[in-house]
């Protein structure tokens, strides 16, 4: 039976701004909102389920639209042998860092992964997030690619959650290629891609521009083999330098491009023109205690969409909720909350290639949503950290997340 | 029946270490631990309850030693406000800012005020917290301070939770008493204190001590009126400017001196001195972007003991989770994962004077604690965010939150 959900207000995020609807009504019918409008302006419905929201405030489900969710181990010994004075050096010279994170994902079985995963997943899900997009790029061969990846479609099959999954072989060298990092482009554009498309594995492919992981002209040679596959790029750029790899994303006209601490002017025209959303990730902007701020002024200024991500990981960001990412947004990087809500929503959405269908309130999308105990929606980014109450709903159903923990 | 908790590590906490016991076991009566120590080393207790906690790590129930957790209305509107643009200024013309959350205060009914105030304390124990420190201040008065103190003690007498109260009538002046500050600091002595203290209401005492606030001379008046009552002292001090209000606590032998980022080295003598604990309050740091490091060096060398604790409060730290304060002592102030554990389970006891009783895992100690699912104590500080899962002990009895919520 259709569902009319009302007694509340809604916060749609239509065009990227609040657009509230007071005392609003969404009818839904399966997994797709029907009908959303003041309730005062609804038509009869016949028939329907009436479910009564308490006057809570219902923005879209919250999307989080860059993470590496799936991984091996933790790092937790390392960040408190750093904080007890260890060097960066020395732990490097152990085989830590991310290397660590390779073995540790290379050595799980594909169950393994999926426990661990799914238990950061329904984390996120329990805040409010109904869609997140899980990278691959720990594996670093097509074994343990794949294993990755599968398990992201493993917790898209299981939970009530829409996961999408990003190729990022070109995250780091793996150990069998030291000093060969065109051989190991080669490898991934020659066997790795083509046959994780081929099985249906990769929503996107991600690569990582920076003077630590790959050249701008190695990443070209990535996202040439991503085109001709016909799969949409992204990429992590502008981290710690200015590479113009934004710009190279802009290129081809990647979904997103991702960090951009230090992107230039020209970086955002460029990325404005091709549509390319701008990912900020102040979770590792946090930890990495980074002082570099992403350009904000010259993203709104070119009217780049801003979104924003927990990049949940082992090493620079071990973030297990995107809600306090609206806290870091605003407070580190100065967003408003507004923007910062369409950070995780209608901007997340096309983040991923999905704001036809996801990302707002509006008739015709996913009956993706949650109700907020909240007074107003600027309480989703003010309050630090928590869990804030509020239900879950996805494709049209409420998610009780006890009986699936 | 006596009960006994094995199959688990504990991380103690004794001495302010995580002397840790592996392969532990815990042997409870009533609210009380009766025996901790290796498996293997347990006598004979008999016919006892065994409960198998599944290989968790057991610590002592987290203690939020400084909170602001009763208070009317929130601040999220001012908070979109300021990051829209509108300067301090205009806000505080409004009467925004702390006036704000004393008149909402005012107005609120001692329910409303309970129940605002059980959803938030109900967010700290599910994630482990098992005492807090409630201060009040929003009051201004002698009908509204007990107001809140009264909230306080219902708090500890409806949920499984310790609940410590504090009154903090010389927190801001109230406007009644616009530019009569003499004249209030009187009001709290001659009349508020001898009141609420009679009617029970009040554990410790605390003061803001700031150029904004009251001054060294006024806080000491309150102080010496706290002494002549039988109730022991805390300050605010050193958040803005060094004023030396933490070698005033000092002498005043305050169970803590709190914020403390001005502080010199000459104020971390006084406090090692007198036993103070230092409690750093890392939530406010992070909201109001400070730059100013409480020095972390000095309190080490000095031997003063470290807490954290959240200041949830809605103006300058609206944080809703103690463990997120963990991260942010390590990330911020590079505090170790062990002293930011020490800081909110045996040091935090220490700042409330509940040592003897509350904050380490020891024989005829409160059966307080909880079992985490984690490989070591340190991921209790890595993970940024988010609900790592547990179990909760209080006083023996594991509590069931969703049943309370
Ligand atoms: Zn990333
Ligand atoms: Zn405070």
């Amino acid at each position: 039976m259709k569902k009319l959900w009302h007694h509340c207000h809604a916060a749609t995020m239509t065009g990227g701004k609040y657009s509230v609807i007071e005392d609003a009504a969404i009818l839904t019918g399966g997994a797709r909102i029907e009908w959303i409008g003041p309730r005062a302006a609804a038509p009869d419905f016949g028939d329907v389920e009436h479910i009564d929201l308490d006057g809570a405030w219902v923005t879209p489900g919250l999307i989080d639209c860059h993470t590496h969710l799936v991984f091996g181990g933790d790092r937790s010994g390392e960040f408190e042998e750093r904080l007890e004075g260890v060097s960066y050096a020395e732990i490097a010279a152990r085989g830590g860092g991310i290397a660590s994170t390779v073995r540790a994902t290379r050595e799980a079985s594909e169950d393994a992964l999926f426990e661990a995963a799914k238990a950061r997943a329904l984390g996120l899900l329990r805040e409010g997030v109904t869609m997140l997009e899980v990278k691959s790029g720990y594996g670093l061969d097509l074994a343990n690619e794949r294993k990755m990846l599968a398990v992201a479609r493993r917790l898209g099959a299981t939970l009530p959650l829409n996961v999408r999954a990003t190729c990022l072989a070109a995250h780091a060298l793996p150990p069998e290629y030291a000093n060969r990092a065109d051989d190991y482009i080669a490898y991934i554009c020659d066997e790795m891609l083509p046959a994780l498309a081929a099985e249906g594995l990769v929503d996107a492919v991600d690569a990582f521009c920076e003077h630590i992981a790959f050249s701008p002209q190695q990443v070209e040679r990535v996202f040439r083999c991503a085109r001709d596959l016909g799969v949409p790029v992204k990429l992590h750029a502008e981290q710690l330098s200015s590479l113009h790899g934004s710009s190279l994303a802009a290129r081809y006209r990647a979904l997103s491009a991702d960090h951009l601490e230090y992107m230039t002017d020209d970086d955002a025209a460029a990325m404005a023109q091709s549509g390319t959303v701008a990912v900020l990730l102040p979770g590792a902007f946090y930890m990495l205690r980074e002082t570099q701020l992403p350009p904000i002024d010259a993203l709104r200024r070119h009217g780049v969409p801003i979104a924003l991500a927990s990049d949940l990981n082992p090493g620079t960001s071990p973030a297990l909720s995107l809600r306090l990412m609206l806290n870091m947004g605003c407070t580190l990087f100065r967003l408003t909350p507004e923007e910062a809500l369409a950070g995780v929503t209608n901007h997340a959405a096309q983040a991923l290639g999905l704001q036809a269908t996801h990302g707002s309130l509006e008739a015709g999308k996913a009956a993706d949503f949650v109700a907020w105990r909240i007074g107003r929606p600027a309480e989703l980014s003010y309050w630090l950290g928590g869990v804030l109450p509020g239900r879950v709903v996805r494709g049209g159903s409420q998610v009780d997340i006890e009986r699936i923990a």
